[in-house]
């Protein structure tokens, strides 16, 4: 299930081409597919939509994101079911 | 549609000479045309328009923004469309 | 009890498949099975549950922490329990 | 009209000599001709105002703005016209 | 009586193995027993509790505390009498 | 009038001997004579002067500012005359 | 008065062994005897007392300040005489 991860970025490298739900520090939520990142893991979604109370607040196509903003990162999948 | 990003600068690079949006951390936008970019996400835009509500608030020409007050950047023809 | 601690990251080292507690600076407080660490605190979490007062917010299975947000990380056993 | 820029501190060295507006990450907004800048953004500025709303809050003479608390830079003739 | 302090990380090295008391910046207080520390000021604490207005909030057990968050660190014996 | 400032530490070098304001971050200014300072603008004044409104506050003596918290510094002369 | 102050350090190394306030960014005051720093202005006092309006809130005792919390740094005698 989360075979092969050692280092905390294998989870980033696991999910590329999924959709991924990213939190920012000021509270903002981006739901898309995670297309790259880097070790200050600044990022790039496709499809990005910003989220508001699980719902789409807008839509932002493909979107760089600073890394040093980035909260945390889960799988859409599971972040957006329970909320 | 997302070809050849491998890693998140080149989106920046595939933008250049394209309008783009770009939040910063304070909840400030600007939108222009992405002149250049460094490795610390310091940009120049030209033609840049501070946005509000989808208004432009003021135009500042060509304009040094500071990376590290960077949140994100998505191409305004997307983004601006569905605010 | 605590035996072989020399270095703050060796309780990181102990921690790896055990439940904790990451508190984060902006009071956010995540519960998960600890998967993987590096030195600058990046975490990843396996089957994490966001908490508020102590009741489980929504899950987020394995979920990638950026260390710079983190304030303190305990075992999920004992700071559940006392709260 | 925008020839020649290749990075982002290419528009401070056209700018030196120019009148600028400096806006800091508090909301504090500076016009001066700029004199100096380096690699961190500090920058020197000749003939300093403090302005708010468009309006001289104090003249500062020559003055040292540290770069890390610069968000924008923009022509200053561009920038005051449009508030 | 506080001989032998030449650098600062000599008084944390002189406290290991005693409870001290740790300030972070948001206002958080713990109480426990220095295990160790780095050159960040990365801390774990054995026995940690965290306290609100010189009572225990919750315990905590082992816990990392990451060292950018710190902002004093004073032996609990004397910090907490006089409160 | 301004010769001689090649980059912005230049400015810094010529106040030397002479009465500046610094204005900090959180909005503290100070006026004093500036007796040194290094690459990361930590500054030394003398005869520091802690200002609230134009008026002196307290009289703090030979005063250490850590440098990233400094957010200008301007001559005290031009400074304090027009505010 | 202050002879042999070249680089901002001095003062710190001249005041060692001396009564300073130490001030911080969210606004803490602590006064104590200067027992060591380091170039990150980490700081030890000894018979560390917070203060609150020029009066003592709490004793801390030999007390470890993490550098990045310090806005500056005064004699004591000076900076309590005239609040």
């Amino acid at each position: 299930m989360v075979n092969g991860i050692e280092r905390p970025l294998d989870v980033l490298n696991n999910s590329k081409g999924k959709e991924v739900l990213v939190y920012l520090r000021g509270g903002k939520q981006f739901v898309g597919t995670l297309l790259a990142f880097d070790i200050h893991i600044n990022l790039v979604l496709d499809n990005t939509k910003e989220m508001h109370d699980n719902e789409m607040k807008r839509s932002l196509g493909v979107t760089f994101i600073r890394g040093t903003e980035v909260l945390f990162i889960s799988p859409a999948s599971t972040a957006l079911k329970d909320e």
